[in-house]
Order: C-alpha cells, then structure tokens, then sequence
C-alpha cells in the first residue's frame, strides 16, 4: 500500500480544501460543512495556540491534492482529553485505508503532544453505520449514547480510545 | 418563600458579577473561573444571536447584588438540545432553594425558545456529590458516565432534562 504523505499547517486555500473534502465526503449537512470551514477560518485567524484546532491533510505526495483531512484538539478544562473534531475522506478515497491511516496519524500526534484519550461524536442513525463501524474498528469503544441529542430518532454517540 | 427576581440581559461590570459568584460558589477552579468571564465577555461583544449565550441572574429584588446565575444555550448542530453551560449560587445563598428556582426559570425560558432538552455536565468525583443530587433532585436524568475525562479518575457526568 502507498505511504501516504501528511501536512499539518493550514494555508488560506485550505477553506475551499476542507468544504470540498467534506462535501465530497457524503453525510456532512451545509451546517455541518459551515462549521468545518470555520475551524479553519479560526486557526487561521488565531493560531494554533489560541484556537486549539490542529489540522492534518493526508495526500498521496506532497504537492498533490488532499484526500482527507482531520481537525482535533485538546478539550478545555481537562487535564490531557482531545477531541476529533472533524474527519473526512472524499469518496474516491474511500475504502483505501485512507481514513484509518490519517485516524492514526492523528492519535500519533495527539499522544506525543500529551492526550491520554481520543474522543470522536457521530451520530446513532442508521446512515452513520459505516461512520460507527470506522470507529469500532480502529479500536474506539462507544462510550455513551444521548438519545434524540442532534434531533428526534437522531442520538449522539459517543467514541473513546485510550491512547 | 420569597419571590426571586430576575435579569437576563449581561452589562459590563457582570464581568466582575459572574467572577465573584463562581468564586464564592465554591468548586470551581480558577481555569474554569475565566471560562466563566469569557462567555460572559462573548456575549457582550457578539450579542445573543451569535454568542448563543443567554445569561440568568437572580436577586431577591430588583437592583440588588445578584446571589447567583446561569449561562445556558443552544447546541451547535443539534435540532433542539441546549446545554446549562454555568450555573452558580454564592455560598451564603446555598440551600435556600435559589439554584433550583434559578434553573426551574432557565428550563422555562429555554423551553419557550424551542428547547427540547437542557443538558448539565458534572465532575463524577466525590466532591460533586452536591452538585450531582441537585440535578437528579431536579428531574435530570444521568445519561452518561466518561470516565477520567476531566482527569485521572474525574470522570465527567452528562445529566439530561426533556423539557
């Protein structure tokens, strides 16, 4: 399997990058992508410091098209929880190894900055079961379930890896 | 028991309110304490509709000092689920059923704005136990345990209230 190539400083363009890997995702809402644009308008804007979002684009070679991209960070007011904001690998790359490939990228990153713990939300319905399975696999316990938390029949469930 | 009197639109110099209640209601360190001023420091520079930061303060009448306050709002991406961000007694005003009246009035309001559900995270350690049977004695729900979240061995607590 190729090895995949991985940046970790977001770039202006990077706005236009991360609504196209998330459009090109499937299953994110225009809500959803707002928001995915906006962790990036904010590291931009404030640092990485102050904004606390840590960026990764995965592509086959540097220089080439991201295929992929995860946003994470530490959880204000814990001692060492970091969040996965956001991953997402546009659909020709799905099913390549793409997303777990970057997933561990990203614990590599985050243990070796402090993070005792990885935490990834999705959601509980049935269109998320691919969503929920990636998590399973790659070692995520499910470790709560809200039901009607993003809307009616729509539970928020709750992923955890112990790094 | 008397009537409370509330307040809901933040000023300035509740900067130094929301410090002196979060200080004097015990519990909170002082990480979590400027937390506490910079919602209320957002929602006086971007206004409710952006911040998404309503604020409750309760006194016993109107124009005096406020005994304590709640800061609560709409989850990002959710249909209708808010979250009880703060709420804060001073110590002297504890167990005189303020902080319940307080949140019964924040459950009221949220509800009329559309909420289907408020949501409150606790700390699981031992010195929570107060705060845990204040929201269970409240009708909330424990929903989810995420075990050292906040720290080794301080778990986080998710109490959720359908409205």
């Amino acid at each position: 399997m190729s090895e995949l190539s991985f940046r970790d400083t977001p770039v202006p363009s990077d706005r236009d990058v991360v609504r196209q890997l998330a459009l090109a995702c499937g299953g994110f809402s225009p809500a959803e992508i707002e928001i995915a644009v906006e962790l990036v308008e904010d590291r931009l804007a404030r640092g990485l410091s102050a904004s606390g979002y840590h960026f990764l684009f995965a592509q086959w070679a540097p220089g080439v098209p991201s295929l992929g991209y995860a946003c994470y960070g530490p959880i204000a007011l814990t001692a060492a929880s970091w969040d996965l904001y956001w991953i997402a690998v546009a659909k020709p790359g799905q099913g390549r190894g793409i997303g777990r490939r970057l997933l561990a990228e990203v614990e590599r990153r985050a243990a070796a900055l402090g993070a005792a713990s990885l935490h990834a939300d999705t959601s509980g319905r049935e269109a998320y079961a691919r969503t929920r399975a990636f998590y399973a696999g790659a070692g995520y316990a499910r470790a709560a379930e809200l039901p009607d938390f993003y809307g009616p029949g729509d539970a928020k469930v709750v992923f955890v890896k112990r790094l």
